[in-house]
């Protein structure tokens, strides 16, 4: 790993209790984490693994992203146990481990789908068949239940299975110089290889990168070996799994939203280690391209769910978004690697939107219904029509990838909370998080109390066992204009400590010593760059991190008739019995009269009424029922 | 008939020089005709009816819609030989009427499809397979081809392919008490009967309107009878097919929206023809919901592709209308068979808008090219990625219903124009048209002579035999708010002629008799109700019954960064060269600047810059190149 790289925390050293992201934490494994095992369990996934599914059996066939389901359940649990024990949950992890040995194949070979269905197939449409993908979840998992637990068969298990891989794999004569089409496994590899130390790990995440669009194809080969025309596919072509270019030439990103963030954060996460400057700038044009110019203000990607993909440039509808949940769970784990790798705020911020937007977004506040897509506008009418997902969200999905994503990056924000380095601890978001680091032999707690994203201040408590040199950066976000400082009660002038979004405070730090950071909050219109289409003549609503739309059962229906004033003055008011607590947004604005009679068109401009408008985080709307949402308000 | 409804003008007698409309009938008899004719000729449409389909065999095999383009194509052919003598095309007419002799089964079925590809389905799923809709089309063309040579050739077979249906459906036992899923026999057997005077085509007709919707329902017995789920169906629903209700009692244009104005211009037709008040009444309020919910500015209709059809009050998307060109061309039959027979120029409005935006953008200036959705804005990538069709007019479709539809619309053009009652003449199109009309044996010629609609004045000059009183009724479109009427150079009162949207003139007129009739056509610009909330803060421009848009090539890239100042002077200029000559407008507008780097999102709204945007007529996008187009501005 390149010398100045952080860390992600260790989770098991962070404790998150009370405020927006302990609140979602704790339903996560109060709730979510049952009810998604139940899931698992009723739909056959769980049951699966027994491998009996037979030809006119009548047990539900297995379907061939089944075992990443369970990948991300056992990966959701096991950071659930570094959280707090429970003996239950763990007893149900080790009862499907069991099941996964005796899934195991005796070369090592592991997916319920295709030993019970279509053992011939093996390996024979990577393209198309997520082979690699459950593998990828499944490490993850075995990686995450061993930190958990110590227990290692999950993690034996996954070793032989990666051996399995690593000996068909590979650019050696008689190997397959391929890769998945949907990437997964090279992110999920490198922690493998972070746990085992075994080079061989990195390397073959590597490889998967390395082999990734280059000619003559691989999938075009493998096609043709199936006796298949390789013209035909899923996906339409090889963008969508980003298969179009060798990584390292990519400049935009293209296709399937997931496979090409999960395949960057995988990249990232091989440049790092290996320190390939080409590889790393790659990483640095895509999150530009898709920063600057694919993503949603929400931190919501891929605008269509023709291919659940990237389309192009500013292309950013709202109602016909698609901008599913996985998407921002993965700009998530892409972000945070190029955070940690740059050390740079940049990569905060979108980590930090997505999280309070996008990702939460996909989850009701009582931790059991999901959203796949997460539109920025809906009229109810129009999304039962159109096709696509209601606008309300669901108890699961039959392609469920959505739900135990959700449960396995809320379970483990505190990774994401803090970062540390050699001689450096980062505070990347802010939250009632306590966490202890050690550096260099050193054991330094810091206690975080905040009711951010609601409120503004935020102090951290440090406890060091001894007087202790060592670099404390606090992220200072790209949203906030003003910031004040204080360190022991003293006024300090943040600025000049601010470099790349973080105050990076280099002290010899005592015991008891305190920080109060203070981030002004105030309500902001936001406006996007003209070229989106969809957005011009409107603004979006924000307060520090959190995105605000309109709700009809806020503002009656027909919220396009609403017109926000330029001058009108946004009003901050923390609501504690609504939706769980939030704070909104009101103003005064107007609305437009409906015609009268029958008069569709008319040469007169509609007339206004006075109205107040109330607008809520974006993340809480569609928790009363079904009905109109805009984020984008006109404003006039 | 009800004693007062009108009549459409006989063809024969209408002749139509120069002008937009003139231009465009002349481009469909040279050119439009023939190509389509090539194309029903290569694709093998022609030949199917010759029955030589057999399986294994090479020949392209008949679809179920082909006979339908046949009529269509028959029936244009018909009108342009009323308009002007054409050996070549009427000796192809009769080549194909002989084909059709040849494909008629003894029993006098008619169907290139089924009679090569399944005759055993023959008459077993009317819901899904068109075969009463291509009857319907080849009684078009029989009654026009009659009406325009004499031949009885087609007719003959028509009539007994009518006997043969009029055996198969109706109340009787043994007899199927259904109906087509495709309407279109319905006001195809109007047609006939008033060719015939047979009444047993009346009664066919209204035995198809009567059965509609009721109770046991046909499609559910239909598909029992097949074996089938009659749950599954291609429309998802009884009210895509119009069948969900009794079609008397049906309030809501729903469902597949050619479907639907076909059937409703059909009932209309027997609610005439039999003084049927109740069908008058379904007939008044469909058109209501029709033009006062669910039509574009340009008389589009049908709002999305998924089932091209109507979805619900007010739901009109820009970028993805489906606006079919034949839907638009369905409105025109309904509305002129209304206008008819409620004498009302709220018909008449409906028609022209249709006629000249939704209608005539669906075909190229060069007549070979065509629309079938009729987009009202385009990003050119958004229509190549999200599927549909592509944002430019192509020269023939696998489902070719349009071509043919526009061809034979635009060639019969002169019906619509006039229609005649018992002593009285309506002028209810303004063109270049000269027409000939017998009032009680009286001779009437009126002249019209006009640079409608890009110039405001249209003068009409009659020639009678004798002395004679009779009734003008000249047209006073709804988007008229200032006109002057001269008769013979003496300024008139015009206002206390108008009842209905027409000046009714009750007059004794003499040979040479002048109108002088000044529509005052000041750039316009037209507000959608708020509930429509695609079109909030924008305004449409229009002149005259002409809808307006913005392109690419005339003002940039994005458009939707271009505001329109709501003082704004719209400016008029007649441009002979552009686009076979058009009158444009023009307008000072600002264009917001783009943002700076990346910043796709920002705080500062954006900044604009003075851009002069000129406006083409929407049924002239799409000739110059693949580009942006907006109907909809936004004003500021």
């Amino acid at each position: 790993m390149s010398k100045s790289s952080w860390s992600p925390a260790e989770l098991k050293r962070v404790r998150i209790e009370g405020g927006l992201l302990g609140e979602r934490q704790r339903m996560i494994l109060r709730r979510s984490i049952d009810q998604q095992y139940q899931q698992c369990k009723s739909t056959g996934r769980i049951d699966a693994l027994k491998l009996q599914w037979k030809s006119g059996s009548d047990l539900p066939k297995p379907h061939e992203f089944w075992d990443s389901d369970i990948g991300k359940w056992i990966e959701s649990a096991a950071y659930a146990l570094m959280i707090e024990p429970n003996a239950e949950l763990e007893r149900r992890v080790d009862e499907v481990a069991d099941l996964l040995e005796g899934a195991q194949q005796p070369d090592g070979y592991l997916n319920s789908h295709f030993s019970a269905v279509a053992p011939e197939k093996r390996f024979t449409n990577l393209r198309d068949q997520h082979e690699l993908y459950c593998a990828g979840h499944l490490i993850e998992a075995a990686v995450a239940y061993f930190q958990a637990t110590g227990k290692r068969k999950i993690l034996d298990v996954l070793c032989r299975y990666v051996d399995c891989i690593d000996s068909t794999f590979g650019t050696e004569p008689g190997m397959k110089n391929g890769y998945d089409g949907h990437e997964e496994i090279e992110l999920a590899l490198i922690k493998l290889w972070k746990t085992t130390g075994d080079v061989k790990h990195l390397k073959l995440a590597k490889h998967f990168i390395d082999a990734r669009g280059k000619q003559p194809h691989f999938f075009t080969q493998e096609a043709i070996s199936r006796g298949d025309d390789p013209k035909k596919m899923w996906g339409g072509g090889y963008e969508y799994y980003q298969a179009h270019l060798p990584v390292r030439e990519q400049s935009t990103v293209e296709g399937h939203s997931v496979r090409a963030l999960y395949l960057f954060a995988g990249v990232a996460d091989v440049a790092a280690a290996t320190g390939d400057k080409p590889l790393l700038k790659a990483c640095r044009r895509i999150f530009k391209n898709l920063t600057g110019r694919r993503m949603y203000i929400t931190g919501g990607v891929g605008s269509t769910r023709h291919g659940e993909r990237f389309t192009y440039d500013f292309d950013l509808p709202n109602e016909s978004a698609y901008a599913e949940t996985c998407a921002s769970i993965a700009l998530v784990f892409f972000a945070q690697r190029m955070m940690n790798i740059d050390r740079d705020g940049k990569y905060a911020d979108a980590m930090e939107t997505a999280l309070y937007n996008g990702v939460l977004s996909g989850i009701s506040l009582d931790g059991e219904k999901y959203f796949y897509a997460n539109y920025l506008a809906t009229d109810p009418k129009w999304h039962r029509l159109e096709g696509g997902y209601p606008a309300e969200r669901q108890g699961w999905f039959g392609c469920a990838c959505c739900p135990p994503n959700l449960a396995r990056l809320i379970a483990s924000i505190g990774m994401y909370v803090y970062s540390t380095g050699e001689d450096e601890i980062a505070v990347n978001l802010y939250a009632n998080a306590s966490a202890t680091f050690e550096l260099k032999g050193n054991r330094i707690t810091l206690e975080q109390r905040t009711d951010y994203p609601w409120d503004e201040t935020v102090r951290i408590k440090l406890s060091v066992a001894e007087l202790k040199s060592f670099t404390l950066h606090l992220r200072i976000p790209g949203w906030c204009r003003k910031y004040k400082l204080k360190i022991n009660g003293k006024k300090t002038n943040a600025k000049r400590f601010v470099k790349n979004g973080y105050a990076s405070i280099i002290r010899t730090w005592r015991d008891g010593d305190r920080i109060e950071l203070t981030l002004a909050m105030p309500p902001t219109r936001v406006y996007a760059d003209p070229r989106v289409r969809h957005n011009t003549g409107r603004a979006a609503i924000t307060r520090g991190p959190i995105v605000y739309c309109l709700e009809q059962s806020d503002n009656r229906a027909h919220l396009n008739a609403i017109v926000l004033p330029e001058k009108s003055k946004l009003r901050v008011n923390y609501e504690s019995r609504l939706l769980g607590g939030v704070t909104t947004i009101r103003a005064k604005a107007a609305r437009e009269k409906f015609n009268k009679g029958d008069k569709l068109y008319q040469e007169r401009r509609p007339q206004t009424v006075g109205q107040s408008i109330k607008a809520i985080p974006y993340y809480a709307w569609a928790n009363r029922g079904e009905g109109e949402m805009i984020v984008w308000i006109r404003e006039g």
